[in-house]
């Protein structure tokens, strides 16, 4: 056993960008010092901070102002840096200097979800080559300690499904588009005022940033490399109040999920199905009442059963919260001269193609009140081998309206039933399409 | 970095105990075998299980029956023994048999919540003298990792208060009686029918369970030494249909709730209080909509913010995977030779007694319906200085009831002024007291 720490020594640590999350791991490693000191066994020292613009106007930053760099890959080179805390995000230059750190056998702890989601594989292999441990807690759900659990604490278990609300903005929307009714545009000029949404919203409304966070959690959840770009994506920009008002009258809420499931693929391969889309789930789900920009993630394993974790999954200080636990955690690894489990990617479970994804529909159609309008509609969905849960009818005059909710069905089955709905004469609109998830 | 975990050398598992959660963690071990061994680098092999009865019928259980013994400390002592699994329960002789263990150097993987919460700094000792690793991640709320992410996530944050419901028995039986209305007796009884409360629930009921899970999560929560005999205690046996009702007309729930909070006591020095008891929340707490069976930890942290995790808190197979998480986590230390961080117990914060404990009382009174009732009760309020948040009043000819929430206030004076209205001529009786929890 050669893990008693070296107490006395600091633990040098280098930070690379000083925005938002950046600025609040300053205040914290200078206020919780003696904590951290205590915890670790050995004080924290903050030794560099690479940013672009050093001479900017940074408030009260508990810092003396010698330690600003614009050189980060000096920084990062230095003999005396121990810890690299990567806070800058974007794929370039970050990649680089992350992949430097951990060749020169520093341990890394990085928000950079789109990077990870995008190329974590050469991060990782990185980190192998050099020794040093790669933590990323902060890159998904902020401040909810949910990756250390699926690395480690889910390691005696299986895990089936994993459900998670990961992007606050969208959450925030959605939340209020289901209380006070209103349209799509007005709950994101709302959100945008509130600061919930930034001025570009794309990232989150039309899902990027979602579909990031859930090939994270799908390559953890099971032990499998998946990257951004498996991952099915749908925005949720066309949700509208209708669907809304429709979701209401089920009993359900519009969420935008991020869904991650092992099962057959249609060979009966084992594989993996990852997406993200806006859902309709019953309000007696756990995920439904996960109000605001709060995040959850729901994950469903063979032996542990059903288990949510809950929390903020953004702003500053909760993201330093979970950056500052992984930076504690790595400190002790250097002193105890040992290092965190690594990669776990020996079940390289394929990609399920999301038309084999299996899920149910709610459809909603304007259709004309005509006898044998409904053998018709149903007469498609059969063809395509689609089993019909519900139907509402709800009629005036020459029109009417046509709520059908499907039974579980590959997505591709259930998208040629619409496409030959969209072709029928009696059908005079597609009001809208919906999945539906967290059924039993 | 002497990290890279030598592959193929088993790790060899002695299991204590063999009832609902033994049975689970030996069918577990075999279903998942392969998974086990890629996840770890090296295989598990179970040498050896101890059992008061070798000769028990135990079903189908996938494992040679040489393998039972009733000598746990020969089974404990044997060389090729690397890491010992106890979920026998009670003090002794688990504490022995954990400390022999420990003592000797191998990791020790416990279920045992009331062995830790009376006596875990002598486990805690023993883990420090042999140099081993002491896990207990099954101890609190069954299957959901909770105590990893206090152990380790959160260990950049400040935790300042943790408000669970880590009792499934008790949390089936509030809930049936917020649900159908029925009293104890008659929740008790269904839970019981149905295998949710034990022949005798003394344990549960009366919040022995709660108190010890209380006194785990506070040692880990504040960084000190907690265990069952500083929490202050109070069973749930005492609530009734009404209060019930009552909670419900005020947008509340009652839950039995477990609840270790840091702040200064009376001479404003940091301190602890811990404690258990049933108490009102509001409906919109996340607390709230926990039902049935199901365990949720609440916790708040200065930079995290709010988190809340939630699963199942009991059962063999549940239960069993905490254990398998916490076994998988010691076997890949041995490998690694290294071992998980150990106790954190600096801070060593006193204890503040329950009369300092800043909560709020919900009273409802039955009182003479005369003029200047209210007035007297009132003053009876402002005398101990415990300010009133709202009163309602019900009358009906002679009588009358006053239902009064205060605002937070110390317990002591909040207790002092029910001793003090039971006095009053006009106070004809105090129908219920329930203490308020959850508010901002």
């Amino acid at each position: 056993m050669s893990s008693e720490p070296t107490r006395g020594k600091p633990v040098r640590l280098a930070l690379l960008g000083c925005g938002t999350v950046g600025a609040e791991v300053v205040r914290l490693l200078h206020e919780q010092a003696g904590d951290l000191t205590a915890r670790i066994g050995a004080p924290l020292e903050l030794v560099g901070i690479a940013v672009r613009r050093p001479g900017r106007q940074r408030g009260d930053l508990p810092v003396d102002r010698a330690l600003f760099t614009t050189d980060a890959l000096g920084l990062i080179k230095r003999d005396d840096v121990d810890v690299v805390i990567e806070v800058v995000g974007g794929i370039e230059p970050a990649r680089t200097w992350i992949v430097e750190a951990l060749r020169a056998g520093k341990s890394v702890i990085t928000a950079n979800k789109a990077l990870l989601a995008e190329d974590g594989g050469t991060l990782h292999d990185a980190a192998a080559d050099g020794g040093a441990d790669l933590y990323y807690e902060a890159s998904v759900a902020g401040a909810i300690p949910l990756l250390r659990p699926l690395r480690e604490s889910l390691h005696g278990d299986r895990i089936t499904r994993v459900t998670g609300i990961v992007n606050g903005t969208t959450n925030y929307i959605l939340s209020s588009m289901d209380t006070t009714g209103a349209g799509f545009t007005e709950a994101l000029e709302e959100a945008t005022e509130l600061g919930y949404a930034e001025a570009d919203p794309t990232a989150d409304v039309e899902g990027f940033d979602a579909a990031a966070k859930a090939a994270i959690l799908a390559s953890l959840a099971f032990h499998s490399r998946v990257t951004a770009a498996d991952v099915f994506r749908e925005g949720m920009t066309g949700v509208t109040a209708g669907d809304v008002a429709s979701a209401k009258e089920m009993g359900c809420t519009i969420k935008l999920l991020c869904l991650a499931e092992r099962g057959p693929d249609s060979r009966g391969a084992e594989s993996v199905s990852v997406r993200v889309h806006p859902a309709m789930i019953p309000r007696s789900h756990p995920l439904a009442s996960v109000g605001d920009a709060f995040n959850a993630v729901f994950v469903e394993a063979e032996a542990a059963g059903q288990l949510m974790f809950y929390g903020r999954g953004a702003g500053g200080t909760p993201t330093a919260s979970a950056v500052l636990g992984d930076v504690v955690a790595a400190a002790r690894n250097r002193l105890a001269g040992t290092r965190a489990p690594s990669e776990s990617v020996y079940a390289h479970l394929p990609i399920r193609p999301i038309g084999e994804a299996v899920t149910r529909y709610h459809i909603s159609l304007d259709v004309a009140d005509r006898q044998g309008v409904l053998a018709t509609v149903a007469g498609v969905f059969a063809k395509h081998e689609v089993s019909i849960a519900t139907v509402r009818q709800s009629g005036r005059e020459a029109d009417a309206t046509l709520v059908i909710v499907t039974h579980g069905a590959p997505d591709s089955h259930l998208a040629a039933t619409v496409a030959e709905l969209e072709q029928l004469d009696i059908v005079r609109s597609i009001a809208s399409v919906l999945r539906v998830e967290g059924g039993a």
